[in-house]
């Protein structure tokens, strides 16, 4: 396994309100998947809903998963107006959000 | 971009408890990371801390990322017992946690 140096992972867990759709929902996927070719910055972009047995998913029910070079490029992301706009949309669609950004390392101590 | 197909993301968000040194959770990470060489179904591990600056992260601290070739592979994962011990030795030391499992998409409707 070689160490992916630099890479920012930025993660998204999410539990819309019931009252969403799954038609809106599918909108708004497609909308977060259309930031990569809006914003320079966002590398790529994988979403998936949870699929675990082990019942800890905390009622978490997708995951959004976008990459980047770097923190600098993660804040440009988080300040684009494009992002801003769609941000504006998706999260009152929300019952809960976590959003976390690590830059993945295999143990090297 | 391409999608990962048949692949499982396992992803989890942890924060230790107050009274985990880092000592203790280092040796943790590297439990964690050991189980790559014991179980089969287990094909790569990463970790990081949290480095974002949105202020959505809600109080986790660590990512921990493995990846399956399957849902079934990582059902083989949660049984085995080098697994069973591993999360014996890791549960009690989390204030909390959130497991999720998602197979990356892009976007295909």
């Amino acid at each position: 396994m070689e160490e992916a140096k630099g890479t920012v992972k930025h993660v998204v867990l999410a539990k819309f309100k019931d009252d969403i759709t799954p038609e809106q929902i599918q909108e708004l996927i497609k909308g977060y998947a259309s930031l990569v070719n809006l914003i320079p910055s966002m590398k790529s972009f994988h979403w998936g809903t949870d699929v675990s047995a082990e019942n800890l998913h905390q009622g978490f029910t997708h995951v959004f998963e976008s990459t980047f070079e770097s923190t600098e490029a993660v804040a440009e992301y988080v300040a684009h107006p494009n992002h801003v706009e769609y941000a504006n949309l998706l999260l009152p669609t929300l019952e809960k959000v976590i959003i976390v950004d690590y830059k993945p390392s295999t143990v090297n101590f």
